[in-house]
């Protein structure tokens, strides 16, 4: 028997170690097991590796834009390992803040994969198996890249965005199968480093999901980088060989069309891990790959079990799930929290420019039988957007005409991850488009588009 | 005669020509006197320029520090016409953006100054005078930069940012008097360009009406550029001659340092222009150089006859001037717009990193008799901003420790202009601290800091 603790967490990913700290800062003794350093996928795999790559995109391709303001960059040159240490020390800097977090806090980490093995009972999987008891359990296990039926991934290639942030160095051709959001920024990236990229997405449009503007304007974007984006296409067909990979693709009953590459990113969604919970042994029901199902606050049907992160369902997104381990841990901890409302996650497509989601795209809007108004703004009309170069970007705010409230809000243009705030802080308050169109917004900025479409809403946007 | 309209206004600029499309919006028959085309100081020699000039300087200073992630920039030119044909492009499109919005609201816009001569009655300063008959008239001629005493500026040595904006080739020794918003904007333009700085600030500190760090944070950043930054020190003696200035400063008691510079710029503020608008005729007095007495919403003594922007006193900020001249017309139109708040003002400075302020500082609430709760978050424990280079930012919330009201919220980091809208919008409402607390923020993102920040106030930021 290995000890006694208030609350067990297995896996130590964005779900798991904020939810080891809330829970820590509540009075709960806690252990975290996971076999890799925490942070999870965000931090090793994820958000973090990606938004640095993004940075040096975002600046070579600056390079190629500053004949706009009269400077001239002749030459560059890319220092692939300096490029990898960049990252690895951001990378690092962060594991260790997360692991003096822990010390700080009395939260104790294993490095072992665990399991439950009965009500109250965890255990680690190794040969000296450990056993703790436990009052909580917060299952927390993340998600992986999910492969191609029949085309499993090789890490050499047919890769996933988790192979492909362990190269060194990019060029040469390369097909991405999915148009998501981790395509479209792998997109980014790997056309910026050099690399030759066919872009393919099956619906109709990149991000299929969101507004259908903002795939639309991202598809031009993201083409004038020199990608050649191809929508409404399948992937017929992946053969990869010694020397590369055979591709053909094309749209349901129109004509096969081939392609040569050296790589294919499938990027077609993350499945949740699920299996080797020990699910069973507390009376909890699973399918591999898919996602449990759980309460508002993340409870399952097991007393004390709770779920957090990409493993609860809804969206896979770091700051969705760490809002969810600690609305887990203070439920546990006879708090009252708010539950989680996945219309209050905001969305964000790093690309250059960067994209932004929250609530509802019109159409769901109008499927839950509101009667929506729609306000808009067009950057073009933005001066520090039009500063930047950027005119092709706009924010729509969509809203129930009846209450004022905030159904929807999507945006295209430079910085607007660090926006979204605005309309994410607003919605889960209770003002709804009164709360952002009283404000004075700072000139000039972009986010003072965000005033602009939420006045005309109204009618009274006045640079419109 | 020249005709009657339901509102005159004397001015185009930030306050003048929004007031004039909200007014159009309202129903209201508008004209606008001012000699320049639309847009004011803001557009044609204040915010719009030295943002795009800062846009460049913030892409220069870029270049020296992707070795960080492994770039090498050997070399870059700069064109100078290009750049300044770069900002003349964006200056014309937001200029043809205002008199297109003129038009299709049907203001009319004469390129002459106008003054009241009576109750009701306004006239074009020129040769062949028109006079025109009015309900409500909206002073909102704005400001010019302030001179030293004894130091006329001459557009040449004695520079002011007016003055500098017009100049197409940087370089050389320069001085700037004032450590203020502008005198550090320029301080970070022109050493990116390759001037030799010498900043000079009476205080003790850098942007000495803004809280406490800030001004520090920013004086080492700014030194980092290669200004020299010397704070608690007075310019003694400024003359210029044929080929240069001489210039003696020192602290109070302490002794006197002599430099020779190529230009002076002097930023010590700006006064506002209320000389030749026929105040007297009626009844209002004033004092040149100073702002006039007003209402919380623009009203004056005189029936009808309303202020807005820099003129009204208070900061000299376009946005609140804009706001000012929107809350001005409502009121005239018979609404009852919510009064501005200075407290809900946005206060940005453009430098590398950003500044950002709303509120009162630490000191201010005290004095208010508030008990104060503190909340702050070091970017350096946000990924984002390591990403993005930056480890010596923060963020800083003061609030009322009885209510929750949002006292004050104060930053410095990458892309902060676009954030603070976020506070902004939050302390607009009635919700307080609840309302940054409870929202989700996008990951990873600067503003992720900020909700830290807010946590922080009751002790649960996860990250600190």
């Amino acid at each position: 028997m290995g000890g006694e603790f208030d609350l067990v967490i297995l896996g130590a990913g964005s779900a798991g170690y904020v939810g080891a700290i809330r829970a820590a800062q509540l009075g709960m003794k806690v252990l975290v097991l996971d076999p890799e350093p925490p942070g999870g996928t965000c931090l090793h795999n994820g958000c973090i590796p990606t938004k640095a790559l993004l940075e040096v995109s975002g600046f070579l391709r600056s390079l190629n834009e500053a004949e706009r303001f009269g400077v001239s960059v002749p030459s560059f040159t890319i220092d692939g390992e300096k490029l990898f240490s960049f990252r690895g020390g951001i990378h690092d800097r962060l594991t260790r803040g997360i692991e003096s977090l822990f010390k700080k806090h009395g939260i104790l980490h294993l490095r072992s994969r665990g399991a439950l093995c009965g009500p109250g009972l965890v255990r680690t999987l190794e040969e000296n198996s450990q056993e703790f008891r436990t009052r909580f359990v917060l299952l927390a296990t993340g998600s992986r890249p999910r492969s191609l039926p029949g085309v499993p991934f090789d890490g050499h290639r047919i890769v996933s965005s988790t192979d492909l942030l362990a190269i060194k160095e990019f060029g040469g051709r390369l097909a991405i199968v999915g148009g998501g959001a981790i395509g479209c920024e792998f997109a980014d990236i790997l056309s910026s480093f050099g690399s030759n990229v066919l872009l393919l997405e099956r619906e109709s449009r990149l991000l299929p999901s969101e507004d259908r503007e903002l795939g639309m304007v991202l598809e031009k974007e993201i083409s004038g980088m020199g990608v050649e984006v191809r929508t409404g296409i399948l992937a017929l067909s992946i053969s990869p060989d010694p020397s590369g990979v055979s591709i053909s693709f094309g749209n349901p009953g129109g004509k096969k069309e081939e392609a040569r590459v050296e790589r294919v990113l499938v990027a077609i969604g993350r499945a949740p891990v699920s299996e080797g919970l020990g699910l069973e042994s507390v009376g909890l029901s699973h399918r591999k790959g898919e996602n449990l199902t759980v309460g508002p606050r993340g409870e399952t049907e097991a007393p004390g079990v709770y779920v957090a992160g990409d493993l609860a369902g809804s969206y896979q997104l770091a700051h969705k799930a760490s809002h969810e381990a600690v609305v887990a841990v203070e439920t546990m901890a006879g708090l009252d929290p708010r539950p989680l409302d996945p219309h209050l996650v905001p969305r964000v497509v790093y690309t250059h420019p960067e994209v932004v989601s929250i609530g509802w795209v019109k159409e769901e809007a109008e499927q839950q039988g509101f009667s929506i108004s729609e306000g808009r703004f067009p950057l073009m009309a933005n001066g520090r957007s039009l500063i930047e170069g950027n005119r092709r970007g706009f924010f729509k705010v969509i809203s129930d005409r009846a209450s004022g409230r905030i159904l929807g809000f999507h945006g295209i243009g430079p910085h607007v991850s660090e926006m979204i705030a605005t309309v994410a802080a607003a919605m889960a308050g209770k003002e709804g488009v009164k709360a952002v169109s009283e404000a004075i917004f700072p000139h000039p900025s972009v986010s003072e588009a965000i005033h602009e479409a939420f006045l005309d809403l109204t009618g009274h946007a006045i640079h419109r």
